[in-house]
């Protein structure tokens, strides 16, 4: 007979994450270096200045400043956008925020690591600035869309070993795409959506359970739970959207990072409208259905984001989010169930349709308006071939090392949960009979 | 007797999204332009260039920075503050934020177009960027005002309609203004606290309902929807106030700009403090009340947003935050239970003593400060025949298209809600069990 | 026996708040200044001006840019962070929200004021800008740190009068600091939440009330409202922290800005991971808990933002934070109890842990990080004694205006809360029998 409480974490999770935090800190002490590094007599003068001493101001050049903006833009898009999507879970809500702030912090600590050792290859140190934080965060990004596909069925041992492996997966994918193809980054880190889902897919299908073919018994969502969701993530994401699409635009070209927040913008607008007469359409009884608007209305952002090197015009990014709506909102309708049913494959925040989907539709708008704009018929073929390369070598890696990454967290060593403690709170988190605040 | 269920708007609300969403589309492909028209050798040069190429940048403006963090701003102002204003109703939370969202995206599309218009008749085109956008949320802004005194006794479908016509007249009042009486935009835009506050008061008057005199059955909020409203409108509303009363003020007025977030800022404390007392104050046994705290802590805003500019000294805008917070209190108090039964004017969200009495006030505060900064006689009366015919263009206009989109709505061509199910989501939204999340 | 109902505040709160608010805009009235002074030939122009000139604009300087978007952020902490932070409270969230953000704008007002007084001294007049504004708002973040060991067991007339005097001293505190030891703003005013949690505690012992060992009747927390909590005031704070701390680096160093932005992000991301690690480590059945997780995730903001002046490299910072996340997190669990039965110190949200030990280890942190960077000895003992005075004073001063709040408010002039009435919203709040919204 199975145990009748989840197994504890104490003796893996607390080494896990301790060890892991020294490793970083270690590793930090050794490589990371500020980008900026001060000399003993400027740090003097620093001192013993006064606080507004006007004179020698060094300028703040204007990207930084914006830089600034974005940062604080991406960060509220990561950590509060992603983690409280899936929070309509009603008996999940702490493990879904507190998690996800969790296996963000990792993951962007990781990321960071990762993403400099080029330069600790060829500097032998890693420059740590706001630039470098905001790539580890869009890496992170990534990572807890793969994980939104798991939730409630991984406990987070396995959460963080997710997380870091799909983190390494990325980077990896990043540096082949920029090393192999000459991919920008613009174009290369974009492609995140499909990168995430995919991993959490597959991830999803080799965990699967037998005895979930019906959803699982604490899989619930009320009123509450939804509308709090609703508020937390959605909306969030919704609105900080034109930043985590503009963030990734050259600086030296500034009007394209202006058209890239308006374009995002519309694309938004678009697909919000579009996934509520779909939802509809699509309803026998013409209602709405809350947690499908939810995926949906964000399908706009997530295509016009992958295709963004190639929209240049607003009605393009408004076709692409009309489009991205359509597809998602029916791929919602009609594929979560039949992965369920026909590939044993359980996703949880349906992270094929909100991110799979629409990622995969900005891959290949990006290809149409790119071949568009092509005067030349042997530039657009090459262009052609190494957009499908690209698409091909994202794909394989990232399912490769979903397939990894399964296989190594179903290993007794991570303590996987019983059927019926997934999705409840209650397996991880102390509720003193739900009462006295001690 | 009447039906059951709610009348199924699958074969109204659908059609007419994706008509409308379709028909803006198509109008952005033939008439959207971006700002910064790209010459197809910038673009080569774009594709092959490294990200960091440093060198040949282009220097991004000052004030397109500013732009973008003031673009945030009120697009959560817009979204987030106005959306989740209205969740303080227990069994309204979904159709609140959702319709919300909804008809946001509807209306910053159609003021996109509409406030084009113009420079589609000289050039032909219609440019596309931030500036453009902030202008339409704002348009939006104020139909959300009007949406606010409606809902949940309107469907999706009259919402649509709503919308689109509260929109289009605001849009023809500012040009009325600046083509008659060349009323710059910082002060007619913000008119449209007074315009929606009074468009809305006129519909809900239009759709007055027998039986509704003493609210209605579902009309309750409770304390964990409170709660919520609370947090996701109003102090969102309250803390990105700033920003959506400096966003219109000149760019080349820095220090204007940077006064008016000042200027805000104190009179939304100030209303803070004199609207808890006053609460206090009106009531038998000395208690708060949530809601109209919720309602009136924001007069300030209205009210300094209204004269911003006018306002110069901080004091004046304290002075206007005090009197605004104590008008809108009051009128919250005894004059929404008067509306409805002397007028038979069902105010759902109390859009008159939130938004309509704060706007008068500012505009009376306008036309007080800009007198007394006149030297001369003459200027100053003139100034205020100017003030006065603007005021009553906005009012005439805003009560006529109230009266017009009143009769056009209950038309049955919408089916409109019967009595009972007014502010229920159920009657639109799918609570499969409220349960299962398929 | 004990009066069944809360006594009324009517004849109190509502006086006090408006006598108040008449004074602050006297005193404004008198004294205020906007930083410009307009001459009236500028403001013909502005009138008479087109909206977008182009033409003789003036370029807004990049440090005012930078401001705004600080100002907003900055903002968004101190009334939503704080402000939500302590809904965890299952009865008492109206209270926990309303009554923060009506002493957050009283503080602000006086803290302004009282930042002035000196300008007032040397000139006359009290200038108001967006930085004297974020200074004032610091004080608040102050103010509030120290409402937040009371919260619960104090009315709002008690909690108008602790903030007056916690700002006053905490002025003053500055004040000395920069006269007698010559401190600059970036260190005296980042002591705050020593100062603030010093404050509060000094306070809750002289408060302390017989029976109320075991804790209070109506201090409980639910699930919803924890995870409410959590969204609300935990991830608001932790993602908009950086901007915090980074606010008062003087701006003629951007690199040293952007460089507080990452550290501060840094040691938040390791904080939140330690203190997972250690809250599971510390449970006996390895669970996590949320209410301890929500305080211990900052530790590293409070503990950086204190010792910032000193911090250079990203590894300094992610060992201050992950130092401060188990200094924070093993407090939490054995001081809160322990403090409550030895010293009859009853801390509603445990502020000791939150901001009190973070700040002293960062203040530590501080004194280590600068003596290491000092070539010479008798620098390096001058400066540490010149540092163990600046924290000899300000904990002096915390205590003694401590004490002398807590007997003024046990005074019975402020009609203090009954024991069974702490944490109880229906004492302040009307609940028209929890139903219509009139």
């Amino acid at each position: 007979m199975a145990p009748q409480y989840a197994p504890s974490l104490r003796s893996r999770l607390a080494p896990l994450l301790l060890c892991l935090q020294t490793l970083f800190i270690i590793i930090s002490a050794l490589y990371f270096k500020n980008r900026v590094t001060v000399n003993k007599d400027d740090l003097r003068n620093f001192y013993s200045g006064e606080f507004l001493l006007g004179g020698r101001a060094q300028k703040m050049k204007n990207y930084e400043l914006f830089l600034f903006a974005e940062f604080q833009d991406v960060n509220v898009m990561v950590i509060l956008g992603f983690g409280f999507l899936s929070t309509f879970l009603v008996r999940h809500g702490f493990s879904s925020t507190g998690f996800n702030l969790l296996v963000a912090a990792i993951a962007s600590q990781w990321a960071l690591i990762l993403t400099g050792v080029e330069s600790w290859f060829s500097a032998g140190r890693i420059t740590v600035d706001l630039k470098s934080i905001v790539v580890a965060e869009l890496c992170t990004a990534s990572a807890l869309i793969a994980v939104g596909s798991v939730l409630g069925k991984a406990n987070p041992v396995q959460l963080t070993v997710i997380v870091l492996l799909e983190v390494s997966g990325f980077v990896l994918n990043e540096w082949l795409l920029r090393t192999l193809l000459k991919v920008r980054p613009l174009s290369s880190i974009m492609l995140l959506h499909i990168f995430g889902a995919l991993f959490g897919l597959t991830l999803t299908w080799i965990m699967y359970r037998k005895g979930s073919e019906d959803g699982f018994e604490k899989e619930k969502f009320d009123r509450k739970s939804g509308l709090f969701s609703s508020l937390g993530g959605t909306v969030f994401l919704w609105m900080f959207w034109p930043s985590f699409n503009s963030v990734l635009v050259p600086d030296w070209t500034p009007w394209r990072k202006l058209g890239a927040v308006s374009s995002t913008y519309l694309a938004l607008a678009v697909s919000a409208v579009t996934a509520a007469a779909v939802s509809v359409l699509c309803s026998p009884k013409g209602k709405l259905n809350l947690i499908q608007m939810q995926s949906c209305i964000l399908a706009g952002g997530v295509a016009v984001g992958v295709s963004m090197s190639a929209v240049h015009e607003p009605w393009e990014a408004m076709a692409i989010g009309f489009t991205a709506a359509i597809v998602s909102t029916i791929g919602f309708k009609y594929l979560k169930k039949h992965m369920l049913l026909a590939y044993e494959c359980h996703d949880t925040c349906a992270m094929l349709s909100t991110h799979g989907l629409p990622g995969l539709l900005g891959w290949l708008a990006q290809l149409v308006l790119q071949i568009k704009d092509c005067d030349d018929h042997t530039v657009a073929t090459r262009f052609a071939v190494f957009h499908i390369c690209t698409l091909f070598i994202t794909i394989s890696l990232s399912v490769s090392m979903g397939f990894l990454t399964g296989f190594l967290i179903k290993w007794n060593f991570c303590r996987p949960l019983q059927n019926k403690k997934c999705f409840d709170d209650q397996a991880f988190w102390e509720f003193p009979h739900l009462a006295a605040h001690k």
